[in-house]
């Protein structure tokens, strides 16, 4: 039998009431019936990357988190401040589905070749809402996973291993030659380390703690500076005349890191330049900010020039940019290296239930580098 | 006759020296003999521009201004910081020329034909130099002004109006179709305004004064808020809305002007936005800071969405990358409009002692909208 035996399904749903009051809850659904060009997915596999977190909790204040209901069906409520209500307008009165990426079995398919195709594969697949037993997705978001691979080695298929590959497409498109990267020991950083090896691209990984750059040192990591350094500028000043970077991608956001970053480029570039200009160097400088570890204002310290710029990048609209079959040749190649260029490591499996306790909270909303949680939800169901 | 009859004209010189102190003093030179391809300008008048008071002071504390010398032949010093000799290194030692743009006489000229061509015309050059009684230019920088025009008229052809027209340049090429200009009240800004007004383009200036409100509306400016003004959020997201700008053109840099622009791009794109995503718009939101108005560091505060970015934008790499004709295009659109888009107005014209008074420093060095100089190195002498 290839249709589920199952009747329905948890769903995750997080809420915000137009009185601030965050809630996140488990509704029972029932198993979608696939259209023609669809799938129905028993989801075993499901990462929380810190992009799940944003819209996990949104701006909810998380010293206020409090769990009540019952452990099988366990209601998380929070506060969300009132000057950050505004940011939340959109999704007010809304119980949206969470979860951007995850793998499982294809449980139903629907009439078309390519959906029945798929039918008792093991697939990864994008799109939202997969913190749930049973997510429904087209075909054409799947993608199939190499015969023999567990979904757990398939659950982190998208968001990490296409923004590395991203990060270095995006170099090489606008015209540098070499990257740096911040909260460079994460599972990202470390994918991102794994491929610039394997490409021969020189990488600036930028870490927090000494014990960081023993990791990235041991997985043959050549350049990594550690930002709490007394010679933290120098030291990335020079890593910067070594390889030439004029690219970063920074994890963190806040503060001045990215400042400092452009600050190091130029002066980097000053050391061999022939002439003054008083608006420095000609050379562009660019920080692409992905992420929000530190969410206080970015501050930019123009003691750069006129060549530089910061901004944000996203993954979605990169891969719009560079169009569907260069993308797709992104995917293969993460398809191809899941278990070596692409693997991602996990502290710890919960299930949906255990992922709404204030004590898994505490430690996975920190977004920790080496505490990445991974949400199994159909651990102890029958399959 | 066409040849000079002065054998020495006055140059004026910026040095920074190791220790920290600068010096600026006027130094008399042969006037120049032209090569085959230059002409010799006898120049007439150059204003200062903000992107001249860098090359001028360097980083000089202002508060330590002091004037030796005699009236002849003034001698400006002033202190740079210790912690900003660091981003003058380029220049320790180097007694620099300044004055990007001005406008004079060719006196004397190359055998080459388009040099012979310009002799004893009304010239506008851009390159540097400039405050100085003779300067040897390339006739290939000259803009040959229309018979009758004076110099006065002609001596801000280049940092201004290309300025002005890069910034509607940039816009269309980045597929914006609106733009916002900070300190919008300043000459630079009111040629925008006119360049706008015949091109039908929407623009929203943001001032930091009412009587500057005023100003531009008198000069049929339909979108003008204050950043003063307690309602300045709400007034300039209305002003977006009503003109879809998603690109800003900033003078000030610093603080968190730069911010607010993007945080009520985003807001106006919000209102109109059908579906949430927790990324924000998936528009484009783009700030180039092009002055320095305020040196203090430039806050972003993340709350726009990740399709934004911030960069410095600059005059002369802009002209590199839209490629020789495009540029020759926007120069002779400034010759054509000389006296009416693209027309200047000046404060007060010093001669090249003048400006190296104690109390003149004291105004133009404030860079306030309203008090332009114009310096006119020959004024009083023989022409």
């Amino acid at each position: 039998m290839n249709a589920p035996q199952a009747r329905t399904g948890l769903q995750l749903r997080s809420l915000i009431k137009s009185d601030g009051q965050l809630e996140i809850t488990l509704v029972e659904r029932p198993v979608p019936v696939p259209g023609d060009d669809e799938v129905v997915l028993r989801v075993e596999a499901s990462p929380i990357n810190p992009s799940d977190l944003g819209m996990l909790f949104g701006a909810a204040d998380l010293a206020t988190v409090s769990v009540g209901g019952t452990p099988q069906r366990p209601v998380v409520t929070a506060s969300v401040p009132e000057r950050s209500m505004r940011g939340m307008a959109g999704r007010v009165g809304q119980p949206m589905p969470v979860g951007n990426e995850g793998a499982g079995t294809v449980v139903a398919a629907g009439a078309s070749a390519a959906a029945q195709a798929l039918l008792g594969r093991t697939v990864a697949a994008m799109g939202g809402g997969m913190y749930a037993q049973y997510r429904c997705v087209k075909a054409e978001q799947c993608l199939a996973l190499p015969p023999g691979t567990a979904a757990v080695d398939g659950a982190s298929c998208f968001v990490n291993p296409l923004t590395a590959l991203g990060m270095v497409e995006t170099m090489r498109r606008e015209g540098h030659t070499a990257l740096v990267h911040t909260a460079a020991a994460s599972n990202l950083g470390q994918m991102l380390n794994r491929i610039c090896l394997a490409d021969g691209v020189k990488l600036v990984n930028i870490v927090r703690k000494p014990e960081q750059v023993a990791l990235l040192r041991g997985q043959g990591a050549q350049h990594v500076v550690s930002s709490p350094s007394p010679a933290f500028m120098e030291e990335l000043t020079e890593a910067l005349v070594a390889t030439g970077a004029t690219i970063a991608f920074d994890a963190i956001g806040g503060g001045r890191l990215a400042s400092q970053i452009l600050t190091c480029m130029e002066a980097a570039l000053g050391r061999t330049a022939t002439e003054y200009s008083r608006y420095g160097s000609s050379v562009h400088k660019q920080v692409y900010q992905y992420g929000n570890l530190d969410t206080s204002p970015t501050e930019i310290v123009r003691n750069v020039g006129m060549a530089w710029g910061v901004g944000g990048w996203l993954l979605m609209p990169f891969l719009a940019r560079i169009g569907p079959a260069a993308a797709q040749a992104l995917r293969e190649r993460v398809a191809n290296e899941l278990k070596t260029t692409f693997a991602s490591h996990y502290a710890r499996q919960v299930s949906l239930e255990e992922m709404l306790r204030a004590d898994e909270i505490a430690v996975y909303a920190r977004r920790a580098t080496g505490e990445k949680y991974l949400v199994v939800p159909n651990r102890g169901e029958a399959a």
